[in-house]
């Protein structure tokens, strides 16, 4: 135990941290990463030691912005250090290293820990990466997604069965949610949807809807709007559902890496956190998204329903094709607008409209609002008949956004540049994640006006000089930064149908 | 591209690590743990993302002490931040979570990655990992062993061949190289031993030798000093050998995890650095050590040898007896205390002096000094003749420290307090770890005075109110603090000799 005097130092975010002089932590025998208690007054929190030559002085402890929060620090004030033992969830963590399956105690021991922020990077990277290689049961998987749910908020709904659907990523343009949720709730169920906000894509869903309305609620707040019109479509960060899934993310990230039993996790979670008894998952298969093969897919879809079966879930899968943008928009703004001008009933790319219906048509067959095999065409009917777009207006006014908004009020990015073919010839290519850079340096998602908007489609005869895409941003520099960028990636192919001479059928002196 | 005003952050030690605003990095499109590379006039480097609120406002960079001292940069400046990929190294350690082999190659590209700080903790632990589960061949152990060492710096040593010894930890009181070095300088073989600091113990070899003299040098007067007296007992964090080995290990601790695989790197990079061409590995085997069982002990034996063949090193191991403390002392100045008694002929505990000689021998044997059989008693006789002590004050002598010292000149913790028996009985079991805590919370290895000194030895008879052990300390806080901890932890174990009575033999009514 021992007294020091208190530094602010506003630094990593996220997590309990204190530094130490680095005379003071051999006096105390601490290395760092090790944990301390940390106590003022009343209240203690375990925090991981940092030590330092220099930032603080010797007899002083500097503590997060975290942590000086938590105690509500100001001024000069001392806080008493005792040294502590390493989480219980390090053995656990271990045990998974070893190849061991862990219990539903033990799961929930290491969430509570991770959502405490008492595990370090280092801690939490071993528990994924342990995932990662060992795999786990489908029970492990089951114990995981509920305590990744329980150690957060968690939705009561009241009008019950709940609906939700989700869709895996690696496709741009994917801004079905937004269609999905209006024909859903206007056809009388609940679907309260939350979604994520973009890490690596152009846009997430929750990027897509805050150019309609705010998406940023508290628990609390989301049933409100879910009792009321029956749908929502909301950021799911912002009210606390399944904390450990985005602390998770952040180790996966900088690897690269999507464990698969990690992915069920996430995906599961959220939808146990807002209680869903039906769930549509798509999963969009092709070389550049999370579901490369048939194989992988097939395995996603078994264990996905296998997942759900165990948490009293009903889950059914959707195989959809992925190489290739879903729509013609990409970045916030431009598919918010897609979107709308879809449910206005305006011309847009036949095969959204398609993939959106039929995911909604699955979730009204099995709320038995349609029957078996008539689910698409009854969500197509709710966009023709002007209910679906009814619907989004509640939603947008529910979520505090202006319900009188229609598709041309959408405001998309002033600078704007098309790209044009090179040659002649059929588009036999679009590279998902070259379009995906572009619209990133254009500026979205950030800024909501920036993105691409296709002027072809796959399989499309063009000839030299035809608009292929053209590229919206808000700023003239990463207008001209996202045009390097389209001139040196060439995101779409264009290919002559005689893709290859064969030397050996020369005519010779030809 | 952007330009960015500096401010200096004193954090985290040890990596490039750079501070940016939350909107900056947003408009920049990056995450936390993204890289980013950092330039200044025509110098440049790769540095960690960190995101801040508050730390740095818009338009500023925070940099890192390292950074700082990297650019030498003062007073008001500004750097260029330029969008920069993922280190290759990433890709290969994919590949071993894959379960793949890699190339020497491939393990060239991690270990300049994981020296030049190119790796954030999470990479570094998911390599580690990797390899704990996933495990590696021998000849992956030989590639990483030799990149570990060629990555840093490397002894280049006039007279070979060269001998080495390793022990592996988790025995208190091993200071056993403080006889093996001098004798077998003495003999006339070139023993240049690095040995580490206390992580977790109560002190390493280095911490011992820091007693007697300086044990911080540069690979170029480590040599200097070898080539003068053919010994040398210094720290090999103190010139850059092997340093990556540091690193890993930094991930491997809070785990509290020694993945077989590393361990066996980690020992056999320090030795290719020196230029070892003979070695000997002490495994000191134990409940509490890092050998627990025979199988282990064989294993590692079996491992080292492997993998000093396919680096051409000719490796020979001994399995020792861990479940006890070697001699009496434990704590830096005491165990220096006892190695010069030993070497000064005063009576100490003869299982110290006996495995000191015996791997002494070894290395005197395949040195062709001694006939096979026979070092172990050539070892002694260097001890009895005085060549040992004489050549132990040489090597002070060249690494800068007093040749006069003799045993009663080295300086113990003033504050002493004995532990004594509670009972009579059989001295039945030391607890080297809860002896390792009672020296460390004495204040080893940082208070060089710090330890405990052992009155009785396992098996021995000891009456109620005998002495057990002292512990020795430089602070009076310290010594109370240590005692509590003798009391609560009880580290020996007395039993009579009638251990268990078993009801049946009971004659009743007695």
């Amino acid at each position: 135990m021992k007294k020091l005097k208190v530094k602010f130092c506003d630094i990593r975010e996220g997590r309990y941290e204190v530094f130490i002089n680095e005379e003071d932590a051999k006096d105390l025998g601490l290395n760092p990463n090790d944990r301390v208690k940390i106590s003022v007054d009343r209240k203690s929190i375990i925090a991981v030691v940092n030590t330092t030559k220099t930032l603080t002085p010797k007899g002083y402890i500097g503590l997060s912005r975290e942590v000086c929060s938590f105690f509500k620090l100001k001024g000069e004030r001392e806080v008493v250090l005792t040294l502590t033992e390493k989480p219980k969830s390090i053995e656990f963590i271990k045990k998974k290293l070893d190849g061991h399956e862990l219990t539903e105690q033990e799961y929930d021991t290491i969430v509570k820990d991770v959502v405490s922020r008492s595990l370090t990077e280092i801690e939490i990277t071993a528990f994924v990466i342990g995932v990662y290689i060992n795999g786990m049961s489908i029970e492990e998987a089951s114990y995981l997604t509920k305590k990744m749910a329980e150690n957060g908020e968690m939705l009561e709904l009241e009008k019950k069965p709940i609906f939700d659907k989700h869709s895996l990523g690696g496709v741009p343009g994917n801004k079905i949610t937004l269609l999905i949720v209006p024909i859903v709730a206007a056809a009388g169920l609940t679907i309260p949807k939350t979604s994520s906000r973009a890490i690596t894509s152009a846009c997430g869903t929750a990027d897509i809807m805050e150019v309609l309305a705010p998406v940023t609620f508290s628990a609390r707040e989301m049933e409100e709007i879910v009792n009321k019109t029956n749908g929502m479509i909301a950021w799911g960060g912002g009210a606390n559902l399944a904390p450990a899934d985005d602390i998770f993310i952040n180790v996966e990230y900088p690897l690269a890496i999507d464990p698969h039993y990690m992915a069920l996790c996430s995906v599961m979670a959220k939808k146990y956190a807002v209680g869903a008894n039906f769930v549509v998952i798509d999963l969009p298969m092709g070389k550049e998204t999370k579901v490369p093969t048939i194989e992988k897919a097939r395995k996603y879809a078994r264990d996905f329903i296998a997942l759900g079966e165990k948490l009293g879930m009903h889950v059914e899968c959707v195989i959809t094709y992925g190489e290739k943008p879903i729509g013609r928009a990409i970045g916030p703004a431009l598919e918010a607008r897609e979107a709308l001008q879809a449910l206005e009933g305006k011309e847009v790319a036949s095969s959204f409209v398609e993939k959106a219906t039929g995911i909604a048509g699955i979730l009204l067959e099995a709320g038995g609002v349609a029957k078996h095999g008539e689910g698409a065409k009854l969500a197509l009917e709710y966009i023709r008949n002007g209910k679906a777009l009814k619907k989004m207006k509640e939603i947008i006014e529910a979520q505090g956004g202006d319900p009188k908004i229609s598709s041309s009020d959408v405001p998309i990015g002033e600078y704007r540049e098309k790209v044009y073919a090179e040659r002649g010839g059929y588009i036999t290519e679009f590279s998902n994640k070259s379009l995906v850079k572009i619209a990133r340096a254009a500026g979205a998602p950030k800024d909501k006006g920036a993105g691409i908007l296709l002027h072809v489609s796959k399989g499309e005869r063009v000839k030299e000089g035809d608009i292929l895409f053209e590229i919206f941003s808000e700023s003239e520099y990463k207008l001209e930064r996202a045009i390097r960028l389209a001139n040196e990636l060439k995101p779409v192919t264009i290919e002559g149908m005689l893709l290859q001479r064969i030397p050996e059928y020369r005519i010779f002196g030809y």
